[in-house]
């Protein structure tokens, strides 16, 4: 058995060394940039800045945890080039979503495509380099890919695995833009896929697990990403700005229909939801008002449906874990960070 | 000594075959959209549009002749699928670089940002769409790469010549759309380098040449990427439109400061330069007004003058293919291509 004093050293020991990977690999991004395109570093800096601005990690550490669980004897040391390309296809993502979005700030500073309005005031060559800066953080993902340090035939299937994942996140992003009614659907391809179930496999892959060791964590990572997906709604709506970033009741004035709208919707008649409506998708409502109806959220039972939803999924996924394919490090590490995710705050 | 004969032949062979290749894998990837995720299949559409209209295919021609330049017993077919990859690159290139030039039209045909405004009335929702679909067909780009049936050394060697390629490719792009007035490095960064040197280079690894091989090919490849940006810079000015799918003197309109103004500029005084100044940057100046500005091209001798580069460049390029480390039939085809580029029409 792991104790908790474990997993934090391994939660802290995983952030801190992708953090001076993502560093040192930033800083010879520039020096590159410099030898080819002197004034495209403003592009690297567009990257650095989102990549460098902290992030928790989540996605290196799950894949790391995925690794060591299948691979007792490996070093933790050799996931880091995978787990740095994944935190540069986040950043990728991330740039290309918030712009899709419109939404000019990402973890507590300017989105990328806002950045760039500094120099640029016209705001289309703005969300140019935006989009840009995007592209190239994408390639930066492909190119710690490859220096993943394992045998070529599992570094490719890897590498396959990463296409997998990526046509996954933009298929759910297609459907979260255009306002798709599947929603499940839309939560599992453009969260679950490459915040759990793709950073689990990639561990795996890189860690030569067998059949079964890849179907428990499948198992275990399904719920996980459902719990992840609920965890974010709720902290949309009644997190703190100081953490996540985003202004508290941010979901409620956007009017995103999650989870809770759907408790709410399923435990208040729609006569009786006025001052829920009064702030719900209407993006100048007051602090008064967004007050209320996270009241309303609350007072109905909606939150806290929602909360024992996701308690019993973080149950379900660690149930999974109980198989001899994966040795007891590795579980306890994994119980861990369900543990971790389902009380998160940002 | 190969013949005319074959050399069309050959240009013709892999055109067939890449155009066959890609029409294939795109159905394979409606499936595969239809399966995960069904209304996402207007986002493979978008990459269809734009991949199946057409298109030289230039690149997957210059990467095979590169292979077989160095490989004269390797099979042509195994080169197919990673010049089907440079299209798809192409295609995400294209499909970003129309949007953030704000391009409608693109091979005769609406650009795939345009293409949603279909469906999607709100314009920022069709652009993200576009967006997502040049991210989409990037990504296919890798997947086709990853199918290349070569060693997986070989191959690999190959990918981190592929994220070379890339990364020059928004330098250059960088370049363009913040006007750097650096535009010999823009266009060896936008176009020389995933045009002519990224191709090449590509081939030869594939082919396992010699270091003799691929600096003979990078020698013989810097001199036609320029070449290849002059006749762009002409077929911009004096194309027809039915073969370029831009209108006759759009650069002109655009106001783009290329090789011909360059060289007008040298040979006409400011102060006789009132006829051309008339269209040049103006995007609603009538027909006569451009016919007139294009008149002056031809009548000062700047035409010629590029005409004439162009030809010296392609000269020079064929200068360095003398070389014991291509083969006979490879030196052929690769004297063949730069031929067929320096006279292309479209």
């Amino acid at each position: 058995m792991v104790e908790t004093h474990s997993i934090e050293h391994f939660l802290t020991e995983v952030k801190t060394t992708i953090d001076a990977r993502l560093a040192e690999y930033i800083e010879l991004k520039r020096l590159e940039a410099e030898r080819v395109s002197p004034s495209s570093v403003e592009l690297v800096e567009g990257v650095a800045a989102i990549t460098l601005r902290g992030g928790k990690r989540f996605r290196p550490i799950v894949l790391s945890a995925a690794f060591r669980a299948v691979n007792a004897a490996g070093s933790l040391d050799d996931t880091i080039s995978a787990g740095a390309a994944l935190e540069l296809l986040q950043s990728f993502l991330l740039i290309h979503d918030d712009w899709m979005d419109q939404d000019d700030e990402r973890r507590g500073g300017p989105a990328v495509h806002v950045i760039y309005r500094g120099a640029y005031p016209d705001r289309h060559l703005a969300n140019s380099l935006g989009i840009l800066a995007g592209d190239l953080a994408s390639t930066y993902a492909w190119e710690l890919m490859l220096d993943a340090p394992f045998p070529a035939t599992r570094r490719e299937h890897g590498l396959r695995r990463f296409v997998e994942l990526q046509k996954e996140v933009y298929f759910g992003q297609h459907l979260d833009v255009t306002a798709n009614p599947d929603v499940t659907r839309m939560h599992d391809l453009k969260t679950g896929s490459y915040t759990v179930r793709g950073p689990l496999l990639l561990g795996a892959i890189l860690g030569d697990a067998s059949e079964d060791a890849m179907a428990a964590l499948v198992a275990y990572g399904d719920p996980l990403g459902r719990a992840f997906q609920l965890r974010d709604d709720i902290l949309g709506t009644f997190g703190d700005q100081a953490t996540t970033g985003k202004p508290a009741g941010n979901d409620i004035r956007v009017g995103k229909h999650n989870a809770l709208i759907d408790a709410l919707e399923r435990r208040v008649p729609e006569t009786e939801r006025g001052v829920f409506d009064r702030a719900f998708g209407q993006t100048d409502a007051s602090d008064q008002d967004v007050a209320a109806a996270a009241k309303l959220l609350i007072e109905s039972g909606a939150r806290a449906e929602v909360e024992q939803t996701l308690l019993s999924l973080r149950d379900a996924a660690v149930a999974e874990l109980s198989v001899d394919s994966l040795n007891e490090e590795g579980r306890a590490l994994l119980r861990g960070i369900a543990d971790k995710l389902v009380v998160r705050s940002a």
